[in-house]
């Protein structure tokens, strides 16, 4: 049977993966190395998925340098999930928590923040459509805040935090990282709780990855149900109860890919070079005009950009569809085009979209 | 390259999928039929995997004949993010809600209950390690309960309720049936909310499926956060954000299979056949005992039996997984062995197992 033909695959997630763990993870479907059962199919109380997780884990924290005082949690639910058991866990009654508003997701945030306490905005460049990142003087935080909460990098609006924020007082960070998880060398010690959906970076979707300060389970600040509460998961080592299995074994593949590729810094320099040179070619396009100013945050994960005519952006996505290159339709919130280039997006394909773009200028 | 190695696979969850099921993921890992883009790879907004989720769903309706005025709904977190979910949504403040207590399960459910109202035992066998399922007769609800909950299958103590509980007044059905979901012909209407996860007969762990009547919604009795509430899976057709879609992928074959078998009666008839099969060899057996006597509510999906000696249980798991019989091992609060038979277990396996029985026992 020939390998069947591979797109490039520009989308925002669920998004494209290494081939290679594509292809280990097919060769463990009917038998678990030699096993005799499938990857899937293992109990996770048995010794063969506890390597599996206790290897995740492990690699998580060798590529990113996670201390013993962080806990690396496996959840589910997604990041939507984590903008509910944040203020659950640690927003008390009369407290109030600042947000960051950086896009669609930072406001999702803040919406189940509400529920708890109250919820103060840092700063926003919602007026001018999430089209940067405020600068930190533009920030203001309240008086005493539970915790600061940052979106680091904005999927939709295409930008991304330079540097973290930096709390004020006794507050700890928190950041919904699920779009530019391992895409750049971190330094965890910045955060107190750090949370990211697998489905750009990590894995498949259905695993949430959370990075967390253990210190912060002193501040659980009231009761909570068992699935919803940190501790749960810290005490049980995400094994309370049944985890996504198969997709914490994709995530250990994929960190396992990270690692072979020279760990985060080797990662960051191969994302910056594919970035950039799509900035390049639109700061320098006639037709096509970059979502986001130079300066203003621009992501490396997602390329935002338009032609400013609606029906030139849906012609091109038709002469790109017919190339190859697939998913570049932008979010509806920014319209035009997207394209997604987290770790496992290959270069070539960025040279192939650059390629197209010339010659459909070229062409007009 | 061979195909490998495959052991019979007796863990009670994550459990044995069928091979052509694990054989069409394998297919589809690179490319997801002529997409160019591999099965977990694709956006839950395209249209290739909205098309697999729409399709699981039809396939859920059809195989265990769900109405229009039920919602068909996929989550994550598991049952027992649905221990807490079920009285987050609908055990008001003052209310009460009446459990049935059949094993540790029925317990943890319960638990989750106490935090937002009352909970009445409606009958229990704890007293008796959980060996039976109390008689209808021997069951009492409360005077006016939100709801009443059973757990279908006690995986841990092997016991299986033969038949609905009938809730008193306007109190709704709610059911964990995680490990005996389409085990067996199922009558909906006597359901208001049934919820499993997935990882024992109906795919990989990480998917939820959860089928309620969707004027349920209405009894909704406080505000919960977004992805806590029933609501936003109904109205965003569980897409409201990015469900597990390699799982929904795996479920929406084992579906499929499960049609191909002939459907709920087919599958009802292969599954007494595999258990009725080895509780007779049990029940004439001198060495081994089964842990649920007959008439106390035999499970078809978790056969549990003892030697009454550890040392003979600890020799016959070993003399079993020398002959490819894995995961026999009972769950610690019954001890013993555990044959967990769910729907893809085959026919073939449980003859071997009770052949190997003989030979163990003649041979002492």
């Amino acid at each position: 049977m020939p390998a069947p033909l591979r797109h490039y695959n520009f989308s925002a997630g669920p998004a494209v993966l290494p081939e290679s763990v594509l292809e280990e993870a097919g060769r463990n479907l009917m038998s678990l190395g030699e096993t005799g059962v499938g990857v899937m199919e293992h109990s996770h109380r048995g010794k063969p998925f506890v390597a599996i997780i206790e290897r995740a884990e492990a690699l998580i924290r060798k590529i990113a340098n996670i201390p013993d005082e962080y806990a690396v949690l496996f959840l589910q639910g997604g990041a939507s999930l984590q903008f509910a058991m944040l203020p659950m866990n640690f927003l008390p009654d009369g407290g109030t928590a600042d947000y960051l508003m950086t896009g669609s997701w930072s406001k999702k945030a803040a919406k189940e923040a509400k529920l708890y306490g109250a919820t103060h905005t840092a700063c926003s460049s919602e007026e001018t459509n999430f089209d940067r990142i405020p600068k930190p003087e533009e920030t203001t935080y309240s008086d005493d805040p539970a915790y600061v909460h940052f979106t680091s990098n904005n999927t939709i609006f295409g930008t991304q935090f330079q540097t973290e924020p930096t709390p004020p007082g006794d507050a700890f960070l928190a950041c919904d990282a699920s779009s530019d998880i391992f895409s750049r060398p971190l330094d965890i010690r910045k955060y107190g709780l750090l949370y990211a959906g697998a489905q750009k970076n990590l894995g498949p979707s259905g695993v949430t990855l959370v990075v967390m300060r253990q210190d912060l389970l002193e501040r659980k600040c009231r009761e909570v149900p068992t699935m919803l509460d940190y501790k749960t998961y810290v005490e049980g080592r995400s094994l309370y109860n049944t985890p996504p299995t198969f997709g914490i074994y994709v995530l250990m593949l994929v960190l396992e890919w990270i690692e072979a590729q020279g760990g985060l810094p080797a990662i960051y320099a191969r994302n910056q070079l594919k970035a950039t040179r799509l900035y390049e070619y639109l700061d320098e396009s006639s037709l096509f005009k970059p979502a986001v100013a130079k300066g203003n945050g621009r992501s490396l994960m997602n390329v935002c950009f338009v032609t400013g005519d609606d029906a030139t952006d849906a012609a091109f996505l038709e002469f790109v569809d017919q190339r190859g290159l697939k998913t570049l339709k932008g979010h509806r919130s920014v319209g035009g085009m997207r394209a997604s280039l987290y770790n496992a997006f290959p270069p070539a394909g960025v040279d192939k979209l650059i390629a197209s773009m010339k010659e459909f200028e070229a062409s007009r």
